[in-house]
């Protein structure tokens, strides 16, 4: 018996209530396959815990997690509470950073059942590979003068050891899939970083002769997302235009309820954390519609992490008969709710 | 007879085919209409000159320049030949800084005849209000070690003066428009610059009681232009994020062939610079299919700036009347060339 220790944060917001759905669709899994099991503890850190506390997880709380085997978050954040850049870079940040999950892979690609916004998209399957670390997200910076002659200055960081990681990690995603990598610049514009960039990728690329690459700048990338996302493979991005294509991946795809996300601790020193793209959506808060697929795709994202890929696909070849038959929530056009969505789920893998 | 001298720099790859045909159909609106006339001066600088001269233009360009109530720019750039980043920062950039062109503004709408990629899209009619002076377009930054070692910075700088100069000009244009302001933002990301540019939106719009406002993050924005750009009128965002935005924008529109843009300097004091949004496209240059309507819209521009409205909205029309008769390039799924596209928006100005 296979055994994973995970540290469950379900957040805010919709967190609370697409965490349970994908749990409950693991736990079926491993009853039905046996041979592995999932033992989870919850923790309640989230904006409330922040009123109550004054910070958004327990001085130890680092420390507590470093003993699980992974971390499966909901959604942090929610702006009418506490402002976003606290609870972010209070929690979710933070456990990137603290925990160096230098890797954010985020996969998109056309599944059936799920309309996609785009008129006549070719069958699209790509992963973006976004620098978790540094880069634009970076707490050096800030403001002199008041007034009318205020200035803020903001520092991005690129060092060269974590740009190649990623994109190392890209090259080698790629020789499993279809050979191609695209690294998302903007070198005509950004003075210092994005040249680095593109010289650090030039370097990179030299290690792997069989794989075709291209740079393309984000603003042009961006738009071949909507004209041309089967043209991709695998990209690689920076922290911010990672940040950017996956959301755009998400709505290619017909829903960023949908979007799955793993933020990878690729020295295995520390656990990695498995996330949906969407955030907490307070707007549907508590209406039991909240769509549970991103969640349950970032669950086979787990087991595949955890070397279980028969199981992840397994689970993701149930998830597109269920959109297929149309049982989905009111975001991808249905009428379903996240229970029922659930439910159908757990029953065909029981089937 | 009113007469404005124009600075034309066709530039590189296809600016030499579509600043042309631009010019042809503005000469005929000015015949037929009588009472404007344009004369126009023409530049080489671009990176052949480059290659010969070894900078992009020469010392006392801008001197020259500067004598001009208008620069008509087609697109700067040949990686082949030139760095991007020596090249733009040579000329692009270089005009918008040193002119002060510190708005950079760029519609987005649906055009008759011309399909979106989008499956449903309802009638969208945006328009990006991008700060074209500052921001994360800078040139302070730099490498420290050599080797595994190596670290970049870059920073972006965001000046109260700055950011609040595009804001109010954007709540003026939402006046005079439907009356509704997007912030593009990502300060649950970007620690100090975004929350600083929050913090710039919300005392400015104190100013502006009667426009509606939203403060969106620029990845959930990217997503929102494929899924519901019809809700938005005008959004004001930082250098990078419209840099972006306008690209995707064009891409919802069909093709960066017809997206056009105006390099504004607000104090009078230098001429603003009118430029497509698509670059030089390497790939179809000498093939006589480049799309003139991004050139030929940006020339509508042009006469808006000058206060001739009317002629500005009759050039559209009659653009539009073209695309609705399928008489189009290429990449918007015709197979007319770019002198034939012209020729046909020439008749049309004449009857
Ligand atoms: C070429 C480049 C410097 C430029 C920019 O990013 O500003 C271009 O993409 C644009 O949008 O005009
Ligand atoms: C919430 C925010 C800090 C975060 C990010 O930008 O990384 C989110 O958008 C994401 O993509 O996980």
């Amino acid at each position: 018996m296979k055994k994973f220790e995970i540290a469950v944060i379900p957040g805010d917001g919709i967190g609370r209530e697409v965490v349970p759905a994908a749990l409950k669709v693991l736990d079926t899994l491993c009853e039905v396959h046996g041979g592995l099991r999932f033992e989870t503890t919850q923790f309640d850190w989230s904006c409330e815990y922040y009123l109550e506390h004054g910070e958004m997880m327990p001085e130890e709380g680092l420390q507590t997690l470093a003993n699980f085997n992974a971390i499966f978050l909901g959604a942090v954040g929610n702006p009418k509470l506490v402002p976003d850049h606290i609870s972010l870079w209070g929690l979710l940040v933070k456990i990137r950073r603290e925990f160096e999950q230098v890797i954010n892979i985020r996969p998109a690609k056309l599944i059936k059942g799920v309309k996609s916004p785009l008129a006549n998209p070719k069958d699209f399957d790509l992963i973006v590979v976004r620098e978790n670390s540094e880069g634009e997200y970076s707490e050096i910076g800030g403001r002199i003068h008041r007034g009318e002659d205020e200035i803020t200055v903001q520092n991005a960081i690129f060092t060269r050891k974590g740009t190649e990681r990623a994109m190392r990690y890209a090259f080698e995603l790629a020789k499993k899939r279809r050979g191609r990598v695209t690294s998302a610049t903007k070198s005509n514009g950004i003075f210092h970083s994005m040249p680095f960039w593109d010289e650090v990728f030039n370097d990179v690329k030299k290690d792997y002769p069989t794989i075709e690459t291209e740079s393309i700048h984000i603003d042009a990338l961006a738009a071949f997302f909507v004209n041309r996302p089967h043209m991709f493979d695998v990209i690689v991005a920076s922290n911010l235009f990672g940040d950017i294509l996956t959301d755009l991946g998400a709505a290619i795809m017909g829903s960023i309820g949908i979007a799955p996300a793993a933020n990878i601790n690729i020295n295995g020193k520390y656990p990695s954390m498995f996330e949906p793209v969407h955030g907490s959506a307070p707007d549907i808060v508590g209406k039991g519609i909240a769509n549970p697929i991103g969640q349950i795709w970032t669950a086979k994202m787990m087991l595949d992490h955890f070397g279980e890929n028969e199981l992840g696909t397994k689970l993701l070849d149930i998830v597109e008969q269920v959109t297929e038959a149309g049982i989905v929530t009111p975001d991808i056009g249905g009428t379903a709710t996240t229970n029922e969505v659930t439910e159908e789920i757990c029953k065909r893998i029981k089937q």
